[in-house]
C-alpha cells in the first residue's frame, strides 16, 4: 500500500540492525543468539513486541543491499542494487548516471593466474592504499576515466566513466579460489564496448600490480545507478545512519539518510546518535561484527558480539526513542559460514508498540511473539505506525 | 520470485504427502493426527521445523490438484487444472492438444433419471471393466474419436477427440443424488458443437449401460491438456513419483516427474523409492487413504492410516534424504466428511532446515513452529534453499 497519503507527524524511531543475526538451531546448537547472555535485550523483548521476519521471500538467502532496502521498506524485487553502487555511494563517490560501477576484490595469483587467495590474505589498509593510489594514477584508458576508491582491507571500488557504457557485463571474479580469473563478457550485444574497456582496465591493473602483495582486483557486481525515492519522499522521516561500514552507509544514502560522521565503534554509533538526536526522526544503527564472526563459522566470535550489542542497549534506551526495533537483514548461521534463508528475529519496543509473552530475545522465543513471522517489508509500515506516523486509512 | 537464476546443484529432496491429512479439532474431538500415536513423524518434528500450510488461500477449499500443483510450488491460481486432465495423465493416456477431457462416475438411475447412488455402491473394478470396454466398442459419434478408460472402482475417464472442441461446457454430475443429471450447456458459445457433442454421448452411454450394474457416467471437469513447465525447468531437479493412485500420478506427470513402477502399497513405494534412490533429487511419495477414510468420516480409520504412515517414517528416513517434508494437501476432517479449508501440518527435517521447540506433529503443536504459518507454495523455495539449492540472491 503507498502510504504517503496517510502520512503525519510522530515520534522517532530508531532501527538496530546486528547484521547475519539469525541463526539456525540444530541437533547439536542452539542459535547464537539464543546461546548468548543478554539481559537487555530480553527486556525490552519482554516489554515489546516480537516474531520473525523473512527478508526477501521464503527460501531466498539475501545479500545484504536487498536485506536492507527490505528493512528500510523498499521491495528488494523491485529496486535492485548492484554492489558495485552500493560500493560506490559507501565511500562516497559522486557515481553520475551513465558510470559503471563494480566491487573489486585485491587478491593474488600464481604464475599461470590461478587465484590462490580471493582477499590477499585480508590485506590490511596500510598496504592497500598505495596499491589504490598507484592504480588511480597509472591505468589509463583511451576514451574513458577511470577511478579506483579503496573501501577497507582487500575491498576496492572500481567506477568507469565514458559515453555509452552498459553495465551487462559478466564478473571476472570466479569465487573461489584455485581457478583462473573469468572473462569479462557483454551479456547483451550493447555492452560490448563496456566489456572490452573493462578487459582492458584488467589487464593494465594485473601490470600495475605485479610483484605486488595483491596481484588483480576480483571484478563483480558491474552495475549503473538506479535513483530510489528517498525516506524523505516515501515516509516523510528525516533519516540518518550512524553506520561504520561504507556499503550499509551506501545503501542509507541511496535511501536519502544523511551519513553522520563516521564513528569508530559501537559506543561511538550511540554517541553519535545521540548528539544529532534532535535532527532526524529515523536513526539507523548497524553493527556489522555478528555476520563477520558468521562467514567465519566463529560460532564464540558471533556470541561476544551479540552480547557486546545487549551491552550497548542501555544506552540507545536512554535517548528515548518512541520506537525501538532490534533486527538482522539476514541469518549467518555460525554452522553455514555464509548467509541464509532462515528467519529473523525481531523486536519492536516502545509505548505503542504493544507486548507479548516472549521475554527472551531468541528465534524460537520470537517464534511465538505477537509480530508473527511475516515479511521483512512489513516492518517500516509497522514502525511508522508504532510512532504515530500513520493516520487512519478510509472512514 | 523467479527461482531459476539462483539454482544451483544441491542434496536430495523427499516429500511425502498424507492425502487430507489435515484436520479440525472441536469440541469434542482433538485432530484425528493429533489423537493418532506417531512416535516416528514425532521425532522428526522433534529434530526437525514445523509450521501450517495453506494450500491455495485464506478459506480456500482446495481440489487435489491445486492441492498438490500449490506442493510442487506451481500457483493454483495460474495453473488451473481440470480433472479430466488429471484423470488422463493418471491412467497414462495419451492426451493430444485439442482433446477435451472429462472425469466419469459410473452411477445408478432410477427409472426417473434420477440418480441414485453416485458411485454405483463403489462397483468393483472387475464389474466396472467391461463395462467400459462396451463403451468403447459401441459409442460411436460422427466427426468425432470418444475414448473411455477405467481408472478405478467407479471412476472413469471420457476423452472426446475432434476439430474444433472448446472445453468451456458445464458437467452433466448434480454433485448430489435424489437429483437427475444436468445437461451439458456450453459456457461459451464457441464451446457450443462440444456441448452437443458430449449431449449425444451422455445419450449413447445410457442406451449402453441401460439394464447394467452402472446407468450412466456422471461428467466432471471438462479440460483440454495444460502444458505445464517442468521441474526439470523450473527447479532444475530430475523428479520422480511412486504414488499408487492414477489422478496423483497425472498431476506428477504433468509437471515432468517420472513415473516409476506403480507399488501395490506403502511398503512397495518405499522400496521402489530406493530402488531408484541415485537416480533423482526430488522423490514424491503420496499416501492416498487418510484422505479416503475422511471423506467416508471415518476417524478411527483415517487415525490407523495415519500410524501406518508413521511406522513407514524409519525405512523412509534411512534411505537418508538431505530434506525431509511431510505434509498433507489440505485437510479432510471426519466431521466434515469432505475437503476443507483449515491448515495443514508440515514438518520438514534435514542439517540445514534448523529446528524448533516442537516435539510433536499434529495441527496445534505446528502452530508455534519456527516455519509460522504460509502459503503452502513456499514450501518448494524452503525445500530448495534448505537441500542447498538456491544461490544468495542480489550483492
Amino acid at each position: 500500500m503507498d502510504l504517503t497519503p496517510l502520512l503525519q507527524d510522530g515520534g522517532r524511531i530508531v532501527l538496530v540492525v546486528a547484521d547475519g543475526l539469525g541463526g539456525m538451531a540444530d541437533a547439536t546448537h542452539d542459535t547464537e543468539l539464543e546461546e548468548a547472555v543478554t539481559p537487555n535485550l530480553d527486556a525490552l523483548a519482554a516489554e515489546g513486541a516480537t516474531g520473525l521476519l523473512n527478508p526477501v521471500g521464503p527460501g531466498i538467502t539475501p545479500g545484504s543491499g536487498p536485506g536492507h532496502l527490505a528493512l528500510f521498506g523498499y521491495d528488494p524485487e523491485t529496486y535492485e542494487l548492484g554492489r558495485g553502487v552500493l560500493s560506490a555511494t559507501g565511500v562516497e563517490f559522486d557515481l553520475r548516471p551513465g558510470d559503471v560501477a563494480a566491487r573489486g576484490n585485491l587478491c593474488t595469483l600464481d604464475a599461470d593466474g590461478v587465484v590462490t587467495d580471493r582477499r590477499a590474505g585480508r590485506i590490511p589498509d596500510e598496504q592497500a592504499m598505495p596499491l589504490v593510489d598507484r592504480l588511480n594514477a597509472e591505468v589509463d584508458v583511451d576514451g574513458a576515466e577511470v577511478f579506483f576508491r579503496h573501501e577497507a582491507s582487500h575491498r576496492v571500488l572500481l567506477v568507469v566513466r565514458a559515453d555509452g557504457l552498459d553495465a551487462r557485463v559478466s564478473d571476472t571474479d570466479p569465487e573461489v579460489e584455485g581457478r583462473p580469473m573469468k572473462a569479462c563478457e557483454a551479456l547483451d550485444p550493447a555492452a560490448k564496448r563496456t566489456a572490452e574497456l573493462i578487459t582492458e582496465v584488467d589487464r593494465q591493473i594485473r601490470e600495475v600490480l605485479a610483484g605486488q602483495a595483491a596481484h588483480a582486483l576480483l571484478l563483480r557486481g558491474f552495475d549503473t545507478l538506479q535513483e530510489l525515492p528517498s525516506f524523505a519522499e516515501r515516509y516523510d522521516l528525516r533519516a540518518a545512519t550512524v553506520a561504520i561500514y561504507p556499503m550499509y552507509r551506501g545503501v542509507s544514502a541511496l535511501v536519502g539518510m544523511d551519513l553522520l560522521p563516521r564513528p569508530g565503534d559501537l559506543d561511538e554509533q550511540v554517541a553519535t546518535m545521540g548528539a544529532h538526536w534532535d535532527d532526524y526522526d529515523y536513526l539507523f544503527l548497524h553493527h556489522k561484527y555478528t555476520d563477520e564472526a558468521g562467514h567465519d563459522g566463529d560460532r564464540a566470535r558471533k556470541i561476544a558480539e551479540i552480547e557486546r550489542l545487549d551491552a550497548a542497549m542501555p544506552a540507545i534506551r536512554d535517548l528515548g526513542p518512541d520506537v525501538l526495533i532490534v533486527t538482522g537483514d539476514h541469518a549467518t548461521p555460525t554452522q553455514l559460514s555464509a548467509h541464509s534463508w532462515h528467519p529473523v528475529p525481531v523486536l519492536m519496543w516502545g509505548p505503542h508498540v504493544g507486548r507479548d509473552d516472549v521475554d527472551r530475545f531468541g528465534e524460537r522465543a520470537c517464534a511465538g511473539g505477537i509480530l508473527g513471522q511475516r515479511p521483512t517489508l512489513d516492518l517500516m509500515p509497522l514502525a511508522l505506525a508504532s510512532a504515530g506516523r500513520l493516520r487512519k486509512y478510509g472512514a
